[in-house]
């Protein structure tokens, strides 16, 4: 069994982003040479997630307006009473979930004609981490 | 590390559907002689999910209606400006998400006495295909 | 490769608890001397759920009231045709979802600085399961 692991850094302009890794998490498979297994992409932060979707700038978007109106930035959180701003963030992290798992064939991600990979940033503007772990042969 | 891939195909009747798939996942399992390990099943589409719950048809039903809620189908979606009339199945794919990891214990599938593997169809009438890796010794 | 298969058992004494349980995955990991891999944690029923967020009880309420207010409590789901009252467990364990999987590296979790493991109970007061199931070398 082999295993690799790496971490991306991201600092986002905007409080709320989403970002395309594919070609990051096929780097990091092709590096370590694994043929068959799975790889993991995992948000390291409470505030941010991981998904597979279109990269369609219109489905983003829907995406973003989705978890708005599910847990809207502003309203006051309980978690605010901490001196926190950012509740909303938390909220969408659990809704979208903070992984996926990236199945390995021949050494490539296994996806469908139109996934992607996309780190989502909830409250960025700040210094934040992505695991990638591929195990496999 | 032994290692087995397979891809199951759909082609629903109606556009949202539910499909179980426990028995073809154990099936995946047996065949190639896994005893300690993890299947992923995993969706290829973006518009489509797969999820653990129960095999009973009022609860199905109830979670189609929560998601339809939350995605109603039919909205101006910024995706539809694509052409695309699908915006509601791509977010019912964040919401339910569109992969479990199922362990593999004595080769069996180490479910709950209640648990069942559902592949969600949420734009079907046409070919879609799931992933079933496993993983283990 | 090692792999590795526990049951935590839980029994809460409100209907909707969420319980930590990030030491007892690492004692889970530390026991079987697995220095690369990952760690599935996932909820045998299908009115639980698992998640990884922040240790913090303004969050963990804010969790349980999003919750709340996407699959309430009591409502005539159809599901309680069958004689149950627990439709909005079941919707609940689907949204915040019943898994996660933890890497591992150096033989420790590899989890962010604020990130812990939940057990989400959503329908206790009777005994219910977790796997954890540990695949690496």
């Amino acid at each position: 069994m082999k295993s690799h692991t790496e971490y991306l850094w991201f600092n986002t302009k905007r409080r709320h982003e989403y970002i395309r890794i594919t070609d990051r998490v096929q780097a990091a498979c092709s590096k370590c040479g694994i043929e068959e297994g799975m790889v993991l992409v995992s948000a390291m932060h409470i505030t941010a997630g991981v998904f597979v979707n279109d990269n369609e700038s219109g489905i983003l978007t829907d995406i973003a307006h989705l978890l708005e109106g599910l847990a809207p930035t502003g309203p006051d959180y309980l978690h605010h009473r901490t001196g926190e701003k950012n509740g909303d963030a938390h909220l969408k992290s659990i809704l979208v979930h903070h992984q996926v798992i990236v199945p390995v064939t021949k050494g490539r991600l296994d996806l469908g004609p139109w996934q992607e990979i996309f780190y989502a940033e909830f409250d960025g503007q700040r210094e934040k981490r992505v695991i990638i772990k591929v195990l496999g042969e």
